[in-house]
């Protein structure tokens, strides 16, 4: 579809002298949007939050503001969503910002970092620790505007074909791995590969790449990785607590009535928790199932947990040396979640040791 | 104010017959609601979180649907919202529903249970997991419907004149607790208060009693405990992720037009990210500012924290045999948190405890 044609079909702006309609309706005009995804259908939870946002949209303005959701691939690629937003090819999109570090690497932290916030703390530093201003002043660049839409809770650590016991059994392993953290990765010998989730099984069933990691256990069983890869480690310290973000084309949000960009901004921590919810549902029998099919779960060695954690801070100092952006994000994320964490260490940690204890028994 | 007053001071209702604006605008009626708290203006946290979601609510709608909102005592006093919403003597309320135990101990689900679910779960299985049906579907014996509107995350334990060592030093003491929990305190031979936040402290001071829990170290910090009781417990077992909860008269809820009805619960699950992010924003320099005051933190005793448990679980099999309502949402929520519980030892537990040791290096 051409500029010209998708602009007609997509419906009226807002601009007061082009709608007939009576003054009253000004407010609350008939907007019609696409938002595409970086996931497939099949995903409920990723692709079921988008949904959900749209939803919600709808049901908030009598259905006059309509987002029709499309799956990766049907309008662009999984991996082209925010540049489909910035040329206004759609309106809006949701996906994973860390998939978009080779335009800039700040990008990584609208999803997360390497041994970043765990959940809770990165969705409080995006809401209201200053997240969104300064991630949002830096995705003026690209003609963007995120909200929150979502997020994933601490991530595995993915399905390798052989297991992985020392540091030395990363050097040379083909892993697919999920945006910006395939460069810690990289300072330890592996070969990132970034792979849309459709494209991930064959390659890893072929053994044209070594290990894939996706979400976890539900999202990673639809993908069927367990079929071709018995190792399941945890956990997944490059996502932590990876949210999720919908992007807006800056004008077309700019166009929007002020209750419209409100109302998108709810829907979205609508879905966010929702999706929490979701995930924290449907993962434990999930992983259950996955055991009872004969899946090996194994947590990272120490040692390797330790020397990813220490090429991850390298790195994240050697991009803040030279890139005023990433380091202006970082020290916000850090600045909020640093305490929050050890404000964690107190109530929350005594109270989840005890009851795990008492789960377990 | 007399209900016939109040009808006329705060606006029309949703019949299109009554309304003169043009049919497109029927859809979007003027509306004006009150909605009392069971907080003091000071707390800009739980009452902070209520003008959070009525100020949404007025965004998402150009302010045609327009909340006010009231501090304890303004209209009614602090534990009786829900009486008030019940009996249409304001539209809408945010409390916690433990308060109402008096009137059926099912009322606690709605915040929180001892040694129930912490944050994640129980806002997950409020959202998702089946909780706000079984739990409305009970609200509906008082004429109100909940929205989820906000949450405290882990609470601490309380202030205590003395220090608490052995389950023997729980006999006699007078303590001001939250609603139901005080019954499982009660079975340790504990004398539980329940008195609003603006009463504890001179009950405290003067000696009436011997300790109190409200939340945590910021809201505990502006009520002044820290001045009158030295000994600052974690974690507060009764609360391990208490939500909140808006109120809604339900005659109130059934005329409002459905846009209305979904703004509504959109701006609660807003303010409820808020809150979270607005503790463990506020929390961690409090929690510094207490102890350079030369306030004492200190963990409950294992054996404590066993003999709480064994009790909470005694007195929650108890009530189950008897009340129908109670155990149906019990079971609903141990059906939800328990498997996410168990979920949560795998990647979360891993990453978090990693995270923690880094953190403390």
């Amino acid at each position: 579809m051409k500029r010209r044609d998708f602009i007609k079909a997509t419906g009226v702006g807002v601009a007061g002298a082009t709608i007939a309609a009576p003054a009253i309706a000004q407010s609350s005009p008939d907007i019609k949007w696409r938002m595409t995804c970086s996931w497939p259908k099949s995903l409920d939870t990723l692709y079921g939050g988008a949904e959900l946002m749209a939803k919600a949209v709808g049901e908030a303005t009598d259905n006059k503001f309509q987002i029709q959701v499309f799956a990766a691939g049907e309008i662009v690629p999984a991996l082209q969503v925010v540049d489909a937003v910035q040329n206004a090819t759609v309106e809006m999109g949701h996906t994973a910002s860390y998939y978009y570090f080779g335009k800039d690497p700040t990008f990584a932290f609208g999803t997360s970092v390497a041994f970043g916030p765990n959940s809770r703390a990165n969705q409080g530093w995006y809401t209201l620790g200053g997240g969104k201003e300064v991630l949002n002043e830096f995705y003026k660049n690209y003609n963007v505007i995120s909200l929150l839409a979502g997020q994933t809770t601490c991530q595995m650590g993915g399905w390798f074909r052989k297991e992985i016991n020392t540091v030395d059994d990363l050097k040379g392993l083909k892993f697919r791995i999920g945006g910006f953290p395939g460069r810690v990765l990289q300072k330890l010998g592996a070969v990132p590969q970034q792979i849309a989730a459709g494209d991930i099984y064959p390659a890893l069933e072929k053994g044209t790449i070594d290990a894939a990691e996706w979400v976890g256990p539900y999202d990673d069983e639809k993908l069927g990785f367990y079929k071709v890869a018995p190792h399941y480690y945890y956990p997944g310290w490059w996502e932590g607590g990876a949210i999720l973000l919908a992007f807006i084309n800056l004008d077309k949000w700019n166009s929007l009535p002020k209750s419209y960009q409100a109302i998108l901004e709810q829907a979205g921590h609508y879905a966010n928790t929702w999706m929490t919810a979701k995930y924290d549902l449907v993962n434990p029998p999930a992983l259950k199932r996955l055991l009872a099919a004969g899946t090996k779960l194994h947590g990272f060695s120490p040692a390797i947990m330790e020397a990813c954690f220490k090429a991850a801070k390298e790195l994240h100092e050697e991009i803040s040396s030279t890139n005023a952006s990433f380091k202006k994000v970082y020290d916000s994320l850090n600045a909020y979640t640093n305490p929050a964490y050890q404000w964690f260490q107190v109530a929350e940690l005594a109270y989840d040791s005890f009851m795990a204890r008492h789960l377990r028994a």
